[in-house]
């Protein structure tokens, strides 16, 4: 695949998502198809096999999955309120924006709820959670994020997955951004909830989010829900019942869907796409180095999913116009999100290729130029 | 327009939705756009002010649109779980399966709920309302559903309305399927939040709903919700502060949404749009009855949006082989969903002309052939 793949004029998305897509996933998308026919129903079945799959899972084994409307966030909401029982308490661990989310989600839902903070720019290291669980027997539940967007820090899944399960814990992790990019295998990580999306890794478009659960861990969800759209049992129960949806399915983000995963495929499934996503990542990394940019993170703590730097400290520099002029010529970056640094993100997943960060990077510098910024230090 | 306009090869979908729609609708969805990039946030924007307009109301006028990740459901439960008081209390006037959910979105969320019922087969009456709202004046929302497309009844939303507003309730009215093929005047009505979804008679494709709001009744939601995801003051506010949705929008589903509105217009908005349902709608009926099919609901209480036929009596009949012939050739009917009679559901709304209702009756002809079922009574 190579960047003659892409038809439309539209910007390169460099973001978190929604990103750039293959044509092909796109076009798939012409299609009207009614969402109880025999035909959906067989395409929706098949990408609940395949994304167990992904995860290194299967029904045999005891996992499924389940896909739920509306954007990651409902996912995570959908987990968060279906599994947390009534008299239950949920330990967030947080080093960011979607840690920090997943504490709102239990806030506004009257779910108990107590955090763990590490600094934004430092992995939660699983002492912190081993030490937070044997504090708080009351403890049922515990979330972390995989690949923290708002930095491209990724957190030791692993082991903090040995502390929860040796604490007889269950475990929800948001892989969102790293979810088809970054190898999860979600059995012997013990994980009972995993979250990610449809826009992200696998490169489809957005509409809907998906849930790889453990069967036994899922089961124990019924009838816990807080919200009737968000419960993540009664919408297994309803897609293992019928095949179908409660609710109207988003029918032509799932049709993409089904053909993204049949080009993760074709690129060699994760390891193929991860191998892609990390050569653009070193790119980036280089040629902004080259430049005197100074990534937020220190590198054995950077996902090549997504890479925070700060801003040049030169005075002529400024985010909005560097981000608006690049935005003209084709290259849409992304705005920060720390609240003790000024960054701006650059994503390197989605149908993008090392030769369009090259593109960026000429971008870049020509754009420093144009300010009379001398370089990104 | 013309069925020409149609290239794909799917079967004509006479379903309440999804909806068969144009392809100039699903060409709008070949582009992959930034959510906070300047084109999409005018782009949501103008669809913003377009709903107002189709709902013969403005922000000048107090009123607001949002929209909302998910299905139907999903917008009508932020609407339930937003407005009604935490110490609030909601009277739903129900006669259909969805005049239920709402039922049952309260009592998962729960939120006070009371439920006065009518027969499947007859309007809710004003009189009914006035006399719930009399005997408990601890009640503050009434909710009602517009067009039932359990049956494709139309219960009369204006006579209902003029009781809420002189008993001083605030007043929800689920316009799933019938807004934007049906004029609703909601400010004359006095509606303080309608819902309705993309997928509908605007003839977008699912992926998200919206919500028409009068703003004070809106600002009164203010940290009511029960869900962050479906937060719909939030949801709101977040899209009045900086344009964009709090959480990733269906950027896909957005972008064939404003074209689908263009073509609305181009149809003569909605009463044009109205006509050309009215139309197949009769030709449908017409149709039906000369095969002596027997309706489920009397004409004056009918839309034009979706209707209901008893199955056929003669022993030879069976509803799924029916459906899965009808399928096959191309026309794919819909399940019905009473829980008193055996019925079979034809839509009449999305991109199909009185052609293609012409040509489902010949298959519906020649399908009862095959069966040997010599008529439809």
């Amino acid at each position: 695949m190579t960047p003659e793949h892409r038809h439309s004029g539209d910007p390169i998305l460099f973001t978190p998502g929604p990103l750039t897509t293959s044509h092909t996933v796109k076009e798939a998308m012409l299609r009207d198809v009614g969402s109880r026919d025999a035909a959906f129903i067989a395409t929706v079945a098949r990408i609940r096999e395949r994304l167990l799959m992904l995860a290194g899972v299967s029904q045999a084994g005891g996992y499924e999955a389940v896909l739920m409307q509306g954007s990651g966030t409902f996912g995570i909401e959908s987990v968060i309120t279906s599994a947390v029982p009534r008299d239950g308490k949920l330990l967030v661990l947080a080093n960011g924006a979607y840690g920090e989310r997943i504490v709102r989600i239990a806030n506004v839902a009257g779910i108990e709820c107590t955090v763990v903070r590490s600094p934004e720019d430092e992995p939660i290291t699983p002492s912190l959670a081993d030490a937070a669980l044997a504090a708080d027997t009351s403890i049922t539940d515990v979330a972390v994020v995989h690949c923290e967007t708002t930095t491209g820090l990724l957190n030791p899944i692993e082991q903090i997955g040995k502390v929860v399960r040796s604490q007889g814990r269950l475990y929800i992790v948001d892989a969102m951004s790293s979810f088809g990019g970054i190898p999860i295998d979600v059995g012997a990580i013990g994980i009972d909830f995993l979250v990610s999306s449809a826009n992200k890794c696998i490169e489809g478009v957005p509409g809907f989010s998906f849930v790889i659960a453990k069967r036994e861990a899922l089961l124990a969800c019924e009838g816990t829900a807080r919200s009737l759209s968000l419960d993540l049992h009664a919408q297994w129960r309803g897609l293992e019942t019928d095949g179908q949806f409660r609710f109207t399915p988003p029918t032509h983000a799932i049709l993409a869907f089904d053909q993204a995963l049949s080009e993760l495929d074709a690129e060699g499934g994760v390891p193929g796409r991860g191998a892609r996503y990390a050569a653009k990542h070193r790119a980036l990394l280089d040629g902004m180095r080259a430049m005197r940019f100074r990534a937020y993170l220190t590198p054995e703590r950077q996902s090549y999913i997504i890479t925070s730097f700060h801003y040049p400290a030169h005075p002529n520099f400024s985010f909005p116009a560097f981000y608006d002029q690049l935005a003209r010529m084709g290259f849409v970056i992304y705005l920060g999100k720390l609240s003790e640094a000024e960054c701006f993100r650059i994503g390197t997943i989605g149908r993008i290729f090392e030769s369009d960060i090259q593109q960026l990077l000429a971008a870049i510098r020509g754009v420093l130029d144009e300010m009379g910024v001398p370089d990104g230090s």
